[in-house]
């Protein structure tokens, strides 16, 4: 009989707060994806790899890509909901994770998403094999073909953009001086417009980081919308593509 | 004999996420404001007093000011700190209530910030009496003079401003459809630069609130050094003058 050890799951309670809810008083998609991190992180930390640890080896985690689907509409602020995680599997190269946010009586589902992590040198900032102390602690099942998730669909060569310019913060970046992955939900969405916002739900995502965005640089987020209740987009620096992303709406 | 209620001082515990923090790991003010206000937010709704009850009298309350004294750069990510706030007073235009955060065995403050608070007929946009039922149940004394608090320094005829453009975006409006008080905080600070702000302690701070910034605005938000460790700022949107503030430096 083989033995299996199941990976871990991590579950924290949250209190949804006015500064992580919309003008609608739904939580933001930026705000979700930065408490699920924080979970994430907590698990690691618990399981003795903090991002000191990790760095020791000499690489980091990089998020690849997400997806995933969403009822964020259902939820308003001062609900106390779950945030979990689990990482999901791994093989050389590749290791997926996946995040849920759901009622405290687990009979409802809010939010459920995949995300794809490579493994990067710090110094040659390249994709490196992913080393077996940073992921035995996960107990998650070694794997030959991990799922690399759905990709947002290309923007179609003669699609009209529409976009707007955005200067990265000081207060964008974290404690890795990096810009979190979840900010670049606010610079995506933000040029949909208020009126589109407030009258469409949305129901599915998925975005792919291409290359990071840094301290300072001034990125252009612009969108086209597909057939109806899609709309593609892009994050760039200059002439470079950073960030691809498709989301799924749904009319209010 | 006199009897005498004592104002109901309201705290709650509260754990330091990555996202609250800044690039060295401490907690940004805008993020501190923010959580602060969850917490009075709680008090009110406790109390009876919750955005539909006040909104119901005509009126609502409006921020004029805050001021207050910072030790953010002793926290880090993770710590877990304990957030409180009283009312502090009333007269019959204006209301006072201070914030503090501090740590759990009660040995060290992290920040206290004082606010002034008036009420605004929300069909004239005019300040108004405040009205014995939304003040009542917090067991505020009623003062014959309020404190006015500490007026930031006028920013001197000749001096050379720095500064820079912001867009106001859909996720920088909260549930009340305005942009919190506490936003401003970054609009304020990111001016200064990743240089400053990474090699200076804020100390102390006051701000006045003077026209409210709104959803899809471009603000300018300058800034001035005067004698060594203070900066003076303002926030307009076009001529208009929207936010005066002055902020205390120490060099790491």
């Amino acid at each position: 009989m083989e033995l299996r050890q199941s990976a871990q799951e991590y579950e924290i309670p949250h209190q949804l707060t006015y500064y992580e809810c919309n003008e609608l008083g739904h939580p933001t998609l930026s705000m979700v994806m930065s408490m699920l991190s924080v979970v994430a992180d907590e698990q690691s930390s618990k399981l003795g790899l903090n991002q000191e640890t990790i760095q020791a080896t000499g690489g980091t985690w990089v998020i690849a890509s997400f997806e995933g689907t969403l009822d964020l509409h259902s939820l308003k602020i001062g609900d106390t909901v779950i945030l979990g995680t689990r990482a999901t599997g791994y093989n050389r190269f590749f290791a997926t994770r996946e995040f849920w946010l759901r009622d405290m009586d687990n009979q409802r589902q809010y939010a459920h998403i995949q995300s794809l992590l490579v493994f990067m040198n710090l110094t040659s900032r390249k994709i490196e094999q992913i080393p077996e102390k940073v992921i035995a602690p996960y107990r998650t099942p070694q794997v030959k073909k991990v799922s690399r998730g759905k990709r947002p669909q290309s923007i179609p060569q003669n699609a009209e953009l529409s976009g707007r310019q955005y200067h990265v913060r000081y207060f964008d970046l974290d404690a890795n001086r990096h810009v979190n992955n979840a900010r670049y939900f606010d610079w995506l969405l933000d040029p949909l417009g208020e009126d589109f916002l407030t009258t469409h739900q949305l129901k599915s995502f998925s975005i792919q980081y291409h290359q990071e965005v840094r301290a300072a640089q001034d990125i252009t987020s612009e969108f086209t919308l597909v057939e109806p209740g899609t709309s593609l987009h892009q994050i760039k620096n200059g002439d470079t593509l950073c960030t691809t992303a498709e989301f799924k709406w749904q009319l209010e």
